[in-house]
């Protein structure tokens, strides 16, 4: 078991970029502690350097970039979320320093959704691929009856 | 890959009780269509069984649980996430049938917490050893300067 507990239980280490959301901003929230297959502990981790590499493809103004220190996806190796207001949460695994562009594609692609929910149809591959788990929005559930 | 491309597509199919969310409530979320380890797609599924059992265990008034049709988490068995508005979501597999006691007892332990995080101390060991993936709440990269 990877996961850190002392990251796990302390307070979010979160490097954030100077950005503020608006309701249909979708945030790439990528792991900067990730490591490659290699399991080397060397810094820059391919986890900030993914970070870093997508922080500099992202031109749209509707998409923000952010690093966090752990996902938890510590089994899948490199790993970032795709999220949205009122919209789904996704995780995907197994990326690289190089998933930058599929990242970017694949905000973009959610941007454009009006369900909530991230298109399969055009999704880049590794975001086929390494999916590893999707989490509803709360308002789903409200004022069910 | 056994993610369903007709339920990450189409509409989520939600199968929710009859309870409106406090801004402290945990969700509880089960995916209801996992399988276990045989594989077998009778029904009713493992996971709609997990559902149902963690539904019956929870007597909190701050807790719900409701059931989706995929965490797209299918590499890891019987699935659930805990979510809390303005807090971190996790994602959890390798449960199994008899889980629902643990996912009661990690949403009392979510419910307890004050900055956002499910506490690693005092969580059940299925929900140490089964974290698939855990998501910062939108609200940590507000107006970050």
């Amino acid at each position: 078991m990877e996961f850190d507990e002392t990251i796990a239980a302390g307070d979010p280490c979160v490097e954030a970029s100077a950005s503020a959301a608006s309701d249909d901003m979708v945030t790439v929230i990528i792991c900067s502690s990730c490591r490659d297959a290699s399991g080397s502990d060397a810094r820059p981790r391919p986890g900030e350097l993914l970070g870093d590499a997508t922080r500099a493809q992202n031109s749209a103004s509707n998409i923000r970039v952010e690093q966090v220190e752990c996902l938890g996806n510590c089994k899948r190796r490199l790993s970032a979320a795709l999220t949205k207001p009122g919209a789904w949460s996704y995780v995907f695994g197994d990326l690289t320093p190089d998933s930058a562009g599929d990242l970017i594609a694949g905000a973009q692609l959610f941007h454009t959704s009006t369900d909530g929910v991230l298109p399969w149809r055009g999704r880049p591959d590794s975001l086929k691929r390494g999916l590893v788990a999707r989490i509803p929005p709360l308002a789903l559930f409200k004022d069910k009856t």
